[in-house]
């Protein structure tokens, strides 16, 4: 097989026998897997070569960017080619006349957001982690933070590139604005976490880069009023860009890592929100939600003006996982419920915590339901991680979808969540996305270890 | 068939065999098809039964709303069964805490939007026919003025029950804000033109209701200063909600109909906003819009203010349609060009207009690209009016494809788009369009009179 590949890609150099571990799981590394060749791929006609060959030989393909994916979707269960499109990172295409760009998947968020800016324009996904490629943010229609106002990656995709299992290439959408030409492909493969087809280009939709922002800190008495500030916030028509909620014993950790002192120490909760626009309406949003907290009974009202403090604070918030990850080994969850379920659900966790003895951190993203834990391991051996961890997760996932939430908000199903998606998936809809997967799939060699295709 | 439908109901009377003229075609007449039954569904259950009695017999069927159709998506070319769906016009339930409604496909846009505005919410769609249901306005991914500020359809679609065509029900997507837990289906289903399954039921995205509305009229010496606005307006971040282009000609055309007279008559073009949200910043945001047009050559800035003059100008912008079918048959095209072609698009149309002799009139979605036609039969006969129409078709989608642009915007491909859809579509694209029906309905039951997925 390596001899095969290295004479489809001329590049002996770019076609990998003896593979180092980090292409064979993902960012965590708690599951790994095994593969026969490594190929970086340098177009979209290279990678089409590799799928007609993997396709007549039936091997199965792992499609990469950055690997930084939290849930093995990345982790080659069934051996066969990982295919690792990291140096397709150019930007083809920066259109200031259609707000749109032309992009490689390899392209790095951070990278991406960076060089637009300069042009005074804004790609608005933020999802956590910036080193994510692109196309890996497409795979998973990655949210983040400001999805409050500016919606998740799905919103900015316009048009993809796709090489479909037989290594033909299509290519479904462009840079016009509307399109009802036809069956929209492209919304397929959004979110399809590499299981459908492997994306070689990527049209985004861009917008005039804001202003101006603004983060604003507000302290509550206890979790419920925070939550409760969320509805009344939206409602207010103050355009936030970002409601993230956090708990103050969450804070103590973040303070503890980072040498951060929170401000309302006797707060049990906090929200915080950014705004974004044009400068004076920055204001006069922040302004709404001001009057808003006070009659929510918020403890304080604090605009995070000076940019030390601002950067202090979005420090601690930015530091959860790390702060977590520096003691102990760690299972990320990013479930979602319904806006209104987000307090319930924090003190269900809390209960869990206390019938188990099991720790957890919960924060996330209050304006849409996203809640993010981190299980924490502690000194517990594996066999004993292994079956507490899933015992936790059945508790922590029935909960979520008795409430009407979903197994995961941004970082897909994989192979780690697949056991909770399973239990709350229709056997109806599970066999008409199998139907969609052989349609386009029919040999079941992209991302198959994702098996709730299969 | 009649019998077993009935015995399927348990309601004779909602089963017909003499089906009325205005079931077999779609709002313009122009097409025409045949039907064995006309049956009226009440329920999921009862759609759910008439597909699997279709399934099982092989017999298509074609499922239809309010019948608001420009393309002939509703006209039953194999014959089979109508599925009515404009008495499953319940609205479920409005959830203020999430921010969602569930509905029946057949309730009437113009009905729901009241509704939940009565409430203090919003559903932003807004294409022009406002009597077409919202089961319709997904299955074209229908856009309308509003998407500018707020986009199309697709984006306040949060979930779908559809039956597919053996009869299954399944339900993609929740109340839930975010979802990357399995291939996200319905974005399949929005914009299929009843191809692939039969809605019975939308979850629908709702915002709150912007506290006030201004609009703004900009004339302009030439069509290309006022296009070239457009981009300038949208770069300024000043969030219109609608950016709308009118030539002087369609406006005296306008005039006429309605005995409104327009103001700056020596202007050549207008561009005609909106802004809404909260009061202060719609007036910041038209303030904004207005130094952008003293930049780009404005005639002058007529802020809307007086609601009679604003109701007088959108009684013209409104009319234009009517306008035309007052006097002669029309054929309506609804292609999009890459916002920065649209001037170079208008430009076009005119040579063709001179060239021809065919007369039409343009005016559209100046900020996204999405132009509007009436090609103007007048008194051709119908053999004449066929072969010019057809001629005339073909040069104006080419020209469109040769600038990047797409068959429709928001009408939908159907029967009457077919031929210019199929000539710039890619034949790999097709294919796997093709698939992902054979997919899901492998009989090809449903809609199969839009053959391009033949």
């Amino acid at each position: 097989m390596l001899d095969a590949l290295k004479a489809i890609l001329g590049d002996p150099e770019r076609v990998i026998g003896q593979i180092e571990d980090k292409y064979l799981t993902d960012t965590l590394g708690r599951l790994k897997g095994e593969a026969d060749a490594l190929v970086f791929a340098l177009s979209t006609e290279e990678v089409s070569r590799v799928m007609k060959f993997a396709y007549e030989n039936s091997i199965p393909v792992t499609a990469r960017g950055a690997g930084t994916n939290l849930v093995g979707s990345t982790v080659p269960q069934k051996r066969g080619i990982i295919l690792d499109l990291s140096r397709m990172n150019r930007i083809l295409e920066v259109d200031e006349e259609t707000f749109t760009a032309v992009i490689e998947p390899g392209v790095v968020l951070q990278d991406f957001q960076a060089y637009v800016e300069s042009m005074g324009l804004f790609y608005p996904p933020d999802p956590g982690e910036k080193t994510a490629t692109i196309g890996g943010n497409i795979a998973t229609n990655a949210g983040g933070m400001r999805a409050v106002k500016y919606g998740v990656t799905r919103d900015y995709v316009r048009g993809l590139e796709v090489v479909l299992a037989d290594g033909t290439v299509i290519t479904s959408g462009s840079k016009n604005v509307k399109d009802a030409s036809g069956l929209q492909l492209r919304q397929l493969f959004i979110g399809s976490e590499g299981t459908l087809g492997v994306i070689t280009k990527c049209i985004l939709r861009l917008v005039p880069k804001p202003e101006a922002s603004l983060s604003v800190l507000v302290p509550y008495a206890d979790l419920d009023s925070g939550i409760k500030s969320v509805h009344a916030i939206i409602a207010a028509n103050a355009s936030p860009t970002a409601i993230e909620f956090i708990e103050r014993s969450v804070v103590e950790l973040g303070e503890r890592y980072t040498g951060v002192t929170f401000p309302c120490p006797e707060a049990k909760a906090y929200i915080l929100l950014t705004f974004d626009g044009v400068r004076e309406q920055v204001l006069q949003n922040a302004q709404r939600v001001r009057a808003v907290t006070e009659k929510t009974g918020a403890l304080d009202y604090i605009a995070l003006t000076d940019p030390r403090q601002a950067a202090d604070i979005w420090k601690v918030r930015g530091c959860f996982v790390k702060a977590v990850e520096a003691v102990s080994e760690q299972e990320p969850v990013d479930l979602v419920v319904p806006i209104n379920q987000t307090a319930a659900y924090i003190h269900y966790v809390h209960q869990v915590e206390a019938e188990t003895g099991m720790q957890m951190i919960a924060f996330g993203h209050a304006g849409d339901g996203n809640v993010h834990l981190c299980i924490i391991r502690g000194d517990r051996d594996q066999e004993t991680w292994d079956r507490e961890l899933s015992a936790v997760m059945h508790m922590l996932y029935k909960k979520a979808h008795e409430l009407g939430g979903l197994t995961s908000g941004e970082h897909g199903v994989g192979i780690a969540k697949q056991p909770y998606f399973f239990r709350n998936a229709d056997p109806a809809l599970l066999e008409t996305m199998r139907a969609v997967k052989n349609a386009l799939d029919p040999k079941r060699l992209l991302n198959d270890h994702i098996s709730y295709l299969k």
